[in-house]
Parts: C-alpha cells; structure tokens; sequence
C-alpha cells in the first residue's frame, strides 16, 4: 500500500526529474520493467492510454482510415531495403537471433516502425487505381532500444499508433500529411490542454525516409522541447523501393505516393510534466479515468456512503467518470492526499453539514478553489473550465518562453539560462550552422512554423541570407 | 485487385485446408508475414478482431478487471523461476539476443504468455490485504514459435487478451477462474455462434503452471477439436515462486491465490472454418464488420445510388452496419460474388423495380433465401435470426458428431473414419492409458465436460475401474 502523503514527494520546483519519477510511481501510473529500458503501464496510466486511443480511433475512422495488424517480426534484409531508413534505425534495433529453439538463418528485427513490412505487402495488394488509396493504422507496440529508461518519455518498448498510406497523387498524399498533423493538433490543445507549435523539420531532423516531415512541438516546465507526434510525406520514396505501382485511368503505370503518421505513449509523459505541481498530477478532465471522486468523511458511517452513492449514479447518468473512495479506515486525509495525488479534477467531500444540506462542495484540483454546487448539473461545465484553464496555463507559460533572438550571444546566454524556452531566429538553412550551434548550445532546430511568411533577414550564426525564422531549442 | 468469382474458390466439400487458405486470403481477411510462421491480419480480418474485442473488453470491465500493459521482454532467469512453467514453453521461445548494436548480458525471451513478468510485480504492489484483488488484464501480442504457418489457428505471434488475478482466498479465485469460462462460453455462443464443450483439462494437458485449466472446445467440419480458450485456476504455485504475500486481517502472512484466463485470434480461424461454405465466408451478423451491405444494380445510376443513399442512412440510423459497394464499372454479379465470398449476412440489391416501388429485396447470406423488406425496422430482426440460425446449425453438428463410446475397437474406427468428431468415454485418468489412446489414435483427451456426473464404467484403454466420462478428439 502506497503512503501517499507530500513527504515523499519532492517539490516539483525544486527539479523537475525527481519530482517526475516519484510522482509517476506514486500514483501508479507507472513502474519499470525488469529488463533494461522498459516500463509497466499500471491500470491507472494505461487507462489513459485508453482514452487517448477512443479519441483518435474515432477520427481516424471518421477519415476512413481503418485499422489492422502487421507481423512484429522484420527479416533484417527487409529493413535494409530503404538505405536512408535502415541507416536512421540500426543503432537502435533489438535483434531476435533464436526462434523455437535453433539458431535463425536470417535474423529478425523487432519492428522499431513498420514502413517496411508494411509496403512490401502494399506492393502485393497495389495494382490499378481502384485499389488506391490505401488507409491503414495500427495500434501496436515498438521497440527502439535505450540504455536508461525515463518512465513514458524514453523506453526501449513503447504503445503508438502508426498510420500508413498510399495514394494516387502527390496531392492527396500531401492533403494526408496535413490532416493527420491537424488531428494531431486538435487532440494535443482540446483533450491534453497541451499547447505547441506546428511546423516541418529541418533536413537533419526529418524521418530517415520522408521528403517532409510534420512535427508538434510542445514545452516541457524545465524549457526543453519535446517532440510530440510526426506526420511524413513519404513521397515515392519508399514506393520505388519496394515497387509499388498501380495503373492509373489512363492505362499508364505509375508509382504510389505515400505518407506515414504516428502518436505514442511519450505523450503521457508530457501531459504529466506540463501540468503536474508540486501535490502531484493535474489531469485534464478529458483524459482524466475519474473526473471526480467523491470522499465520505467517515467511511464507517452508512449514512454518508449512501448520499455519496446518490452523488455518484448522478454524476455518471451525466456521463461523468465519478468514483467514491471509502476504503475501510482510510483517513480523510490520507484519502486527500492521494486523489490529489492522483490529480483527479474534482473532490467532493461528503459530511453530515453536506448530508443535512443536501448540498455538495467541489475542490478544484488545479486551482484549489472550493465550489458550491447547488446542482449536479453544473459538474460537467465546471470540468470544461478546468480543462481550458490547464490549456491557458499552459500557453501562457509557452508564449513567455518563446523569444524572438537577433544576436548569437543573446541566443547562447538564453540557452545556459533557467528561463530558456524556444528562441525564434533566422536561419540560412545551411547545416553546417544548425551543427555549430547544437554544438555550441545544444539547442536543436526543432521546426519552420506552417505559418511562417518568407522574407528576408540574416542567419543568426553566418550573417548571411536567411528566408525563413526557425525555431530553436533544447529537446528530449 | 481480387477476382472474386467462384472459379478461384475450391469447394470446401473437397477438402477443408485448400478452401481455408484460399477464402482468408480472397475475403481479404489475411495474407502470410514474410518470416516464417507470421501473418498479416488485413482491415476486414481485424475489424472482426475490433468486434470481438469491444464484447469482451466492456464485460471484463463490468467485472471491475483494469487493463494495463507489460514489456514484451523477459529476462530469461525471470521466465525460468516457475519450473513447470519454463518447461512448457522452452521448445517454442523467440529470444532477442543483440540490442542497440550490442550482444546484451542477459538474453531476453519474447513473452509467449505474461505470467512471470507480471507476478514479480505483483510481488512489489501486494503488502496487505487492503491491496486485493489484483484484477488486471492485457490486450496484447505474443510469440510461440511456429515454423508452418496456418493462418489465424496456428502463426508464431498472435494477438489475445490475459486476464491476471490475485485474490486472498481460494474460493474467490475459483469463483475469477469460472467467472472467465462463463464469460468465454457467453461470448462463443451468442456473439461467434460456435457452440462448445466447457470442461476441466486433463494433468497432462493442463496449462503449464496450473492447478486446474477449464477449456472451451469446439468441433471443426473435419471432425477435430479446437482448443478455443482456456481459463486456470493457478492456485499457490506462482505466488511461492514470487513470493506474493500479503497480511491479512488477521496480521498473519499468507500467500495469495491466482488465476489466469485467455482468448486469442485463433478464435477467428475457428469463425471462418465453423461458418463457411462453398461460397465463401458466412459471418454471423455480431461479428461482421458490414451486417448489410447495398448493392445498386448500375453503378452509374444517379437514382439508384440515391436511393441506395437512403437505405443506408436508415440502416445506420438504427444501429446497423452498412455500406454501399458501388466502385465504377464492376459488373452487379461481380460485386455479389464479392460479398458472398467475404460473408456479409444480408445482401440488398437496388434496381428500377424497387425504386419504382419503394421496396426493398434482402437476400440472406445464410439459407440464400430472399425477403421481401416491407419496413426496415425488420433488419435488425432478419440479423437476429440469422445469428441464431447459424448457431443450431453448427450445434447440429456438434451433436451429431459426438459420440459415447464402450469399446475401444469401435472408438478407433470412428477416429479413422471421416465422420469423426468428439467421442465420450470411461477413462481411469491414468496418464499411460491417455498416452497409449493419443499414439494409436491420434485423439487427446480435451476436457471432463462440466456437467459430468462421477459415476462408474470401465476405462475405455485398461478396463479398470473410472469415475467419468471424458470428451476425446483429434485435435489442432
């Protein structure tokens, strides 16, 4: 049984990875796996997961994209089909040599994503028009493998969603890119309350494979960027390589255009960092598994277990994840402290004033503001403040870490600083400055903003032309 | 893109396997994985998997079972902890031996079942009795080394569901074993319409690891058994191999009591073979991804696709799961071949004769018999019955095909002949006679029926004295 009280939790100020990996254990999100690198998923972390999977299940459905289920299992001369691909992944492939007791004749590699294995059978399935577009997602687990794990953000295994497609035109492939990277975005700012910015990697940090690749950029509280989900147009480059080809209406062959987009289990990891203090989690309530927990003051006492069953079927008539918290001589306290803990949005504590009343009071898990509610009505509409509450937070802490920096010397003092954040700067596009200056600052080109107008300034490490302000920072 | 005309179909008459392997992969249910023993489950094979799924997720979830995910990775000395258990799967291991470019110290076995990884954590969240049950369960992939592939019933890496359960008593754990089995055998019959016998395996056929195994076995058209979920009650075995303990009320140390229970995508193969006919598939209406499927009978009729339009937004409207197959240019008989060989339940085609008359023709996948549609509230009705017609037709057979048996002469004969099935018999439940049946008869023992009465008879092998009839077939 945990103990759950503040003492042994670290003060989130006070540094941010102590106070992540003890909070993450404490309200069992989470726990390491016995091997090297990997994680448990507890109920509680998985659960969401669970909620994450129903939103973007749903619309990617709604886009007609439908599910399905490749092979884990990747023979290495697959792999190595796509030079630039196989180049990205081979340091971090974990390699099954031994199969049913005998050493194997060709090695497989454990999927670190499945482009691959995924095309070759594209290449089967693919040959008129009338066979195109393929839309396919997999909700699977891969493995890229890492020394030392941090819990959600760098595991050697970890759960995503792998969205692969094939279509007739270079344009619909690129309408593809786009509206995976918008769903993306929605689903970051309206169910994780995780504000970011939108826009295409540099050549050097663009999927090994893809002409372009989409990124979402969010901030985690010590400055640091974190990539929070990709969308790549593939082009032809992966089409021409595992030969797909199709017939289009005029009779003529032509090769397929192809995208590939993804989201994972990181993204809890930056849900908990963004929004967490120092009492523990502050969930959104759209990804919260209870919303609201209801607490009798005295767990023996069946009159007050009662009203809070009353509280409960109401709420959940209303669609309200709700749940009461009466184990058999738990303290009040202690009971407080863990669903703070756990950062359920909302606490009703229920007590004779409460009972004789017939009234509730509700505590904001963000705020701490205590409410009445006069009517259980009003519990979905405080949920909706809470959520955009976390979001404005949340963007008011992004925006006052975004700076627009014209000298190198203020761009490398920012960066050695505690206030860094994201710096917006020219750029010449050429790789040999964004080389010097991760060197220098270990500050990355995190992306070209989709909003970003041409025009004209100077690099902010050679001085010459520059067309385009990219964003820098330090990142995961 | 598939020619779906019957010509490329052997009938299933002639010979089962030829048939299956053929109809999987022209419903575009499945294709073969390129490493050996893999397979590819395409949209319509999953989405099958994504009904079966949402049946069992939301009655486990009613039982109050959290799903959660472990790493896929098990150090092997973790694996070889519970003896019997390491035994049982050694022969058909898959072991990552290389990650991240390096020969790792200790090799990791890809989870062929979850059992240890998920015990040793047990062992750390259990203390008090405060903290049972544990009532987890995983939705997953696991590897058991296959070298021949058949598709769905027999791939080195298939997806399931494991349902892992810690309990402070015996009887609650018993109760979880049943409660699981009861659920399964809910499952197969009213949503899979494969009736089954529900039993207790014998010693040598018991999970590796188990106290008691209960199975669900059901009869395939050639007369052999399928093994179509199993249930364990595990008793203390694991938790002395871990060291689960907890505290009880009491203050004293005591073990806990386990069980674990599973359903995989074998389950699907058993749907195709049980199900289909010379045709093609014949999806029950629960578990097919398109319950109705439209058919205009010109594709370049604006009015019969508008009409088609309205039939489907009334069927969706009620719940139903229809779409319109209208691709430009493919012939009407084309496009009913399609949907017959993919088994969609009810067929509605769409010509001048029903738009004129506002009528609607559906004609049953089933018993090919044609209904005239005068409302189409009476769909979901017309589904009903045909899920139901389905399920006493393979009950039918199973009956037929199982036999009680005196003489050992006779069971022999009827284990050669085409016509076998599930024969009943007295077994004295000595593992010599059950080893000398399965060599000279190739049939194993599969279950003692639940409903087994202990009476007395002679064992059909020895004729020395047995308490009960137990259910013997060849088996996959």
């Amino acid at each position: 049984m945990n103990d759950y009280s503040k003492k042994f939790l670290p003060k989130k100020s006070r540094g941010l990875p102590g106070w992540y990996n003890r909070v993450v254990q404490l309200a069992e999100l989470a726990d390491y796996g016995p091997a090297k690198g990997t994680m448990i998923f507890r109920p509680y972390g998985y659960a969401i997961w669970e909620l994450i999977q129903k939103e973007i299940d749903s619309q990617i459905k709604e886009k007609g994209v439908e599910n399905a289920y490749f092979p884990m299992f990747i023979p290495e001369s697959l792999l190595a089909k796509e030079k630039k691909h196989v180049e990205g992944f081979s340091p971090e492939l974990a390699v099954v040599t031994i199969g049913g007791g005998e050493e194997l004749k060709e090695r497989l590699v454990v999927r670190p994503t499945s482009e691959t294995i995924m095309y070759e059978a594209y290449a089967k399935w693919v040959q008129s028009w009338r066979d195109l577009p393929i839309l396919i997602n997999q909700w699977n687990n891969v493995v890229r493998w890492e020394k030392r794990t941090y819990l959600f953000l760098r595991t050697s295994e970890f759960l995503w969603q792998e969205g692969h497609t094939a279509h007739a035109t270079h344009d619909e492939a690129w309408e593809m890119t786009r509206w995976a990277m918008n769903m993306y975005t929605q689903v970051y700012r309206d169910i994780f309350a995780i504000p970011g910015y939108v826009g295409r990697k540099s050549e050097s940090e663009k999927f090994a494979g893809a002409d372009v690749t989409l990124t979402y950029e969010s901030l985690m509280p010590e400055g640091k960027a974190l990539q929070s989900c990709t969308s790549h147009d593939l082009g032809q480059n992966f089409s021409k390589v595992f030969d797909i080809k199709f017939q289009n209406r005029a009779g003529e062959t032509e090769y397929v255009w192809q995208t590939s987009w993804g989201l994972s289990t990181r993204s809890i990891g930056a849900l908990i960092m963004i929004h967490g203090d120092d009492a523990g989690l502050r969930l959104p309530p759209k990804l919260a598994p209870v919303q609201v927990i209801i607490l009798p003051v005295d767990t023996d006492s069946e009159k007050l277990i009662g009203f809070s069953k009353e509280i409960l079927l109401k709420l959940e008539s209303r669609g309200v994840r709700a749940k009461i918290d009466c184990l058999e001589g738990e303290r009040l306290g202690f009971r407080i402290n863990k669903w703070e803990l756990k950062g359920v949005p909302l606490r009703i504590e229920v007590g004779e004033d409460e009972l004789r009343d017939k009234t509730v009071t509700a505590v904001r898990r963000d705020s701490g503001e205590k409410i009445k509610i006069a009517d259980l009505s009003q519990i979905s509409r405080v949920l909706e403040e809470i959520q955009e509450s976390l979001l404005t937070e949340a963007s008011e802490l992004l925006n006052k870490r975004t700076l627009g920096v014209e000298k190198y010397s203020e761009f490398k003092q920012i960066m050695e600083s505690r206030d860094k954040g994201f710096i917006s700067a020219w750029w010449c596009e050429d790789s040999n400055c964004e080389a010097k200056i991760k060197e220098e600052t270990k500050a990355t080109i995190r992306c070209l903003p989709m909003d970003a107008s041409k025009d004209g300034g100077s690099c902010i490490y050679c001085n010459k032309q520059a067309s385009y302000k990219w964003l820098f920072a330090q990142a995961y």
